[in-house]
């Protein structure tokens, strides 16, 4: 499947079904005047386009589509399947999703339907495949876009039932299923499959394995209706591409799973106000490293202001184009938006557009977008399709994330994705470039390897990460990691588990660490640094110290550990050291394997400037006060300029460059 | 209807159903002792006097209404139908709330009857028919009191259906519905009646025209229950006058829709421990302002502490005489209690009463009671039934209240009632008198209007604003003003809407400002305010600049202006400016009308002291330290000590004079 | 029924059914390693015992028995019916509790059982049976252990209707109720008893007497649970002692009912984090005082850390011997552990035991463990079974702290608890032993007692303490007590109700003082304090002051009174003093008569040094820095060391002595 486009994809959602055809027009000729070259739709359509069962109205799409073409705007075509109508949830209630109460909500909003409805199933996929025979020869579809940011589980009587013959297909037995899911704790033992249930709010909260296999359940079931839709797309129309819209640290889906069923990947980015841009950096590298590293669509962003945050401020001046050129450094083949044109009623009424409700071309958001466009077009092809150079993985995992969140201790404040992001910030702030993988992805390019409270670790998880570090490379485990198996059951002897020989210690105790309290870590020459969150009490077998406690009763026992194994070394770090801790351990382990920034001497950029390299480009973005960054050696062109710059660069606040070795390769 | 009454009504809530006959001569004497001349009851007196469907025992009220009677005091007569019996919802299920899930409530507490439960109308009405008939000629029957305190929405099946016939009367079609309501957005096009439901908490929680209707729906079905008691009363009873008992800002119920209905206006203030006294003279003003300006009843009030507050402190001394004449400077002709006599058990025994569980007269609540009554004697009739003299309008809607609560983005700090009260406190600090109106009042005695965030705003209302204004009027909008029309859809071009061309300009952002930030406004002086919550971004087009922004990537843009229109001004100010910034606009614009307080030079009264005039008395409530007001040129004779003043008048802290030009017209 | 153990009982709770049986040999050896002496199982058996209703499986549980009973370990027997299998939910759904909304949960955690279910009472009873016929010759049998930790109420129909029969029973006609429950309040007359339902989170919320006998029905109605346990135990095993483990200021159950029926108290002591070393001082005495002082059991607390609080820090080294030493000083004749091993699954796989996931003995909690288990063997036999040696009296009453919850008014920090705390730490820090009694308890052996907020007080409690300070005793009640009976109705005349000539003084008003505001209260002296939550503004009749306010318009007005009453004294303490006024009130009242700490002069220890006389024994814990005690004169021999002191003891840091009279009697 070809998922290389010919230029920057640039436009974004549109819903012409909530404008008389008067504005249609206008709307093409105004795209074209904002270098827009895309638009997805209709989104929102199903009522429109099939108004009851028997009835289909595709004319108006048909017409919006053309006009759009004839503009020179493609088309990103969405199913349509994510808004039911309230015919369908009248006609056929079980469409509906039922709370975590079992209770069935009523027809409103969005996300409404149950992902194991068979009514549901066959009206979406009737739907799809009616769409995809209409315009399977338009020419002007780039793209099918699966209905509309999936993630709803619904504990209706079907899932239940479905999650129980989901079980006894993986456990064959209940026997099996008691053992792995440790049911005699608390008298749990099951003696009939109808005993069990979804883990109701109101019904069984104590088994950590059932509600680690509900999300598995849900996630699954969501990830069928999408492949159910994507199946009658690649029977209809098997050259064009399919995706459906992410949403990054998305608790409820693993994504990892998703991924596999997406020829490629798309997402929607609203940091709130106020994110460090590393935040978002992380959340981009993560949906890259869903494939593996390969570019991805940055499918929704706000050209200007949220509604759904409590403070939904404007974006600066370059704010827009900042971000969207993180996007472009971080994978991206495309900078779209939502939306089009602001919606005069409902509850996005507030949220941002390119044609605000005030229909002029003279604002600043639309002078802000047509201006972004017209650099994107001058970055020309030669970017799109490129990875980034990443030496360094960092590990992170749905299962483990939903595992720790249904942990009673050791403490409330653990929160898996700061833990992963802190890692990511610290290499972030370094200038050094991160894929963001799943546990059991191949690991085998990467020579530094970080796994931040990977606390679900399975056998064949810890085997291939052992074998990395014999043949080489450097782990980092920390705290908590290697505790459980992927039944959130722990490993024989407890953490860390499987990796206890790859690191050389055990762990006696985990005690937690108040917010209003810390501890530190103490390195040999002396530096120290705050710790906090939790503390592990380490017995040392092969490890040697690196670093010790400063306060509890244990101060002195080591709270960094390093140890060396095959051809590779495994460090732990029992704690989570503040920021500065974690910029000290992380640059002196990609030291040694000789991993650093792509600028001059590999050394960090000056805080707020973040570099990245993808392909042979090299991005510099401002996100402080104006900067000079030290380049490498030899010549290189900024290709939004066209200067060349030898030596130093500088960077005005929210400034971005897109530099190449000059001669570049590819221009 | 007259509702001038020839005295104070000086009374309240008497519940003689909870106690033996033999308090009940005890409580007459005692009231002619503490100076009460009206009682209201039997206001939970239904299962007492209908203890089940057939059968009355009306013989307890004959009794203590005589006994009343003959002491001298008058009755607000009760129809008893707030508390519904048990035997009611035992026989009649459907009486009883569902809450927004649509799960029915059990039986208890208060205010259970659905409002559109045919079992409860016949049962009310029929019991507010035996009561009227009964009682039509008692000579002490100077009131009725309808019900006690509406406001509890019902969303059962019944109230569903009601809710799509009233809708289907409303809009006709489906096809004006679904425009109207903007449907097309996320794809929630109707296609038949029978799918609309009400916005359930699990249910449509995006079509925010649909919950304003619902608003709507649910206040008009409260008030057709008093209005079904009512015109039994009134066919019964021509000539007693008909009140229910509002609460101020009470957001379930469109007051303004209410008023029309009540022929005087009674309202129950409990303003929680150490709500500023400007707080509760909007709300008197608010109350005032349902029937244009018309004298009220306060109709309850705590003697002392209240029970469902956080801290329910004692009043302090002077503290309840100082409340009461500040409800009387404001157009109350009556201080009424809640209640006579403490009750023994339930729910509200630790509210203060007249009488206390003590049940003497020697405490210092009876003491002040019976002081204030004789004070209120003195006064004699001539302040009844006098206006405020204002000619400064602030409008209110509950229907931009509702419109703004439903609003996602741009901010959630947004609290409609702050804002309108922070321009009424402006305007209560400098001693200038306002009237609070909706916005569809008649305008015309009125030379400055102030419209605070008045989001929601028909092209009615505006039309009325821009005549107002041509005709020579000042108009103040504030932020975020003139967005929507009644059905919460953005009016074509956005903000301001139809009132673009009297303010001279239009918005092209509006951006929030977080609680920890803050933005400026200057002005052209150099004196700055501190500004917050939302920053409109205008450009203008008539309008010339008042002030500007201190920060921010528009600072130096215009945050407030000013537009000649016909032969009046129009002023927007696009952001919140801080308390003493509001003083400085609002006093500006007042002098340019000559408007000012009624003290010497029409200045503003010391910090604390509150200056009405109503009619021709003029009272000073001084609600912090000792002061000293200068008055008006003239004698003034001080109604409660009968002093004679010129010049100054000196205010203990608590202290109040009513004051009247000397010698006074009325005396 | 002998409940003297003839030594210390060293063990807890034990799950070999989470365990293959190969690990069962290991384990009975490691507790005889431990000191381990007693094992309570099989708490969560229940279905490993009965996998149906009509199949047994008890092999595995005589073969466990069997080889603990080798091993030296004796048997604390559970009933097994805390944890309802899923078959028994499956095929009796009214097992199951129903929520405050009347929804029947689904199976799953514990505590699931309605204790008006004649199923479970049948299925539950008829375990019981099966285990006491099959155990009862079994020589390791030492207590019954019944259920666990009952105390999850049940909405269910069935309860509604038992509660139905309940109040019957109780109040015999609906007038009675009527009248008691003061229904004419807002008109809540009962005409019908099936009118009368639980107070439901959407029901009745506003007739406290009947949320106060909901409570009270509740409680009952599960300790009626544990009385048909023990029934059938008590048929079958006459000989052997009964119990279940309680949880200290557990609101559900009024304990003081449940331990009549319990041969021995014990209960699970888990303080959270950070707890005041007094505050666990408090619930031992409040556990002992069940059975008016007897010594009870420790039978649950974490070797380490717990997994549900916020944060679960594991135990400093020391910390748990200071802990198990401070239950034993007040009347614990065991040291008993959650859990022997630590489960690899479930919900409290975190939490801490004795054998740690690592599955060693060179763990820090092993090691602390088995040195406890050993020290406790040195002390011998001669510690147990003695009572605390007190002359002061604290009372707490259940039913006042449910009533006092139930108030509406008048402030809504007011915390039972923490009041009647507050008086007890008091005491505690000056080293004066406490006994903490219910209202009803026999006063006769106390010469100080001290009544903390006591607002519901019947008229023979009343009269009880009358004539204990006719007869010489000194009373302290403070504010807001004797305001009502036992129907939350109240009393004629107000506070203090029945206690008005004892103290000598009525409540004219009470004022909440917010917490970011304070009053004072000064002492003749002139010392003064700071006084918060309530101000009783008292009128004096024959008490004279002792102290008074400092602030507010009631400054010196009386704060604390004293009123000499027959032989006796009543103090009334009008608000609540800081800890340092309370200290000096208590430690007035101890001087008068004689009482103080067993140190030197009976004066108080230094600050966190805890001192306990029980039986001839004087416990010495230290919570604070390293400390020296002034004994009383004499030389003393310390149990734990052999050492004999005289004049002084030091203390380390969590250190602890277990001191005797040398000679001793009993060594």
């Amino acid at each position: 499947m070809n998922t290389h486009f010919s230029r920057f994809l640039y436009g974004g959602d549109y819903n012409p079904e909530q404008w008389p055809r008067a504005v249609w027009a206008d709307d093409v000729a105004l795209m074209g005047e904002a270098n827009v070259n895309i638009a997805t739709l209709p989104v929102f359509g199903w009522v429109s386009l099939q108004p009851d069962e028997d009835t289909f109205t595709f004319d108006w799409l048909d017409e919006i589509l053309d006009k759009l073409a004839e503009g020179g705007v493609k088309i990103c075509l969405a199913t349509a399947t994510a808004s039911v109508p309230a015919w369908v949830t009248q006609k056929y209630p079980d469409v509906l999703t039922a709370d975590d109460m079992g209770v069935r909500r009523r027809h409103g909003n969005r996300h409404t339907f149950c992902p194991n409805s068979a009514n549901f199933r066959r009206l979406s996929t009737g739907l799809a495949r009616k769409l995809a025979e209409r315009y399977k020869d338009h020419p002007a579809v780039l793209l099918w876009h699966v209905s509309n940011e999936y993630g709803t589980y619904c504990w209706c009587e079907t899932c239940a039932q479905k999650f129980r013959e989901w079980l006894q297909a993986k456990y064959g037995s209940l026997t099996e299923l008691n053992v792995r899911w440790y049911t005699t704790f608390w008298g749990h033992t099951f003696t009939d499959w109808a005993q069990i249930e979804p883990p109701y709010r109101n019904g069984e909260g104590a088994i950590q394995a059932l509600k680690l296999d509900w999300q598995r359940f849900q996630s699954e079931s969501l990830l069928s209706c999408y492949r159910a839709e994507a199946a009658v797309l690649r029977e209809v129309t098997p050259n064009i591409p399919i995706t459906t819209n992410l949403m990054g640290t998305f608790y409820p889906l693993n994504y990892h799973e998703w991924a596999k069923e997406m020829d490629v990947v798309s997402w929607d980015s609203y940091p709130p106000q106020g994110s460090p841009p590393a935040h978002v950096a992380f959340t981009h590298s993560l949906m890259r490293g869903l494939k593996d590293g390969k570019p991805f669509l940055l499918m929704e962003q706000s050209p200007s202001q949220q509604n759904w945050q409590y403070y939904n401020t404007v974006k600066l001046p370059g704010e827009l184009r900042l971000q969207s050129f993180q996007a472009v450094a971080h994978g991206a083949d495309s900078v779209m938006y939502f939306q089009w044109r602001r919606g005069q009623g409902g509850i996005e009424k507030l949220h941002g557009a390119i044609m605000e409700h005030r229909n002029r071309t003279d604002t600043r958001v639309f002078q802000e977008v047509k201006a972004l466009g017209g650099e994107l077009k001058t970055l020309g092809e030669a970017p799109l399709g490129k990875r980034v150079a990443a030496r360094v993985a960092l590990l992170f995992s749905w299962e483990n994330w939903w595992g720790l969140s249904f942990s009673s201790g050791p403490t409330r404040d653990l929160n898996y994705v700061e833990l992963c992001r802190s890692y990511f910030v610290a290499l972030w702030s370094l200038g050094i470039q991160v894929e963001v993988l799943r546990p059991d992805a191949d690991l085998s390019a990467y020579d530094v390897i970080i796994a931040p409270t990977l606390s679900m670790l399975t056998l064949p998880q810890a085997e291939a990460l052992k074998a990395r570090v014999a043949a080489g490379a450097t782990l980092l485990a920390s705290v908590f990691t290697g505790l459980t198996d992927e039944f959130d059951t722990v490993h024989a002897g407890g953490a860390p588990g499987p990796l206890r020989d790859v690191l050389g210690l055990w762990v006696e105790e985990t005690d937690a660490v108040m917010a209003s309290e810390k501890n530190g870590v103490r390195f040999d020459d002396g530096e120290t640094f705050e710790a906090t969150l939790l503390c592990d009490r380490v017995r040392l077998e092969a490890a040697e110290t690196v670093a010790t406690y400063t306060a509890d009763f244990y101060a002195g026992e080591p709270a960094v550990t390093r140890n060396a194994f095959g051809e590779g070394v495994a460090y732990y770090v029992a704690t989570q050291p503040e920021a500065r801790g974690l910029r000290r351990l992380v640059w002196s382990l990609c030291r040694e394997k000789g991993i650093g920034s792509p600028l001059a001497d590999g050394v960090a950029p000056p805080a707020g400037v973040e570099v990245t390299q993808r392909g042979e480009f090299v991005y510099l973005l401002n996100h402080a006060e104006p900067a000079t960054v030290a380049l490498a050696p030899g010549a290189w062109t900024d290709l939004l300029t066209g200067e060349t710059l030898t030596g130093d660069a500088t960077l005005e606040t929210r400034g971005v460059r897109v530099l190449v070795s000059s001669p570049s390769p590819s221009l």
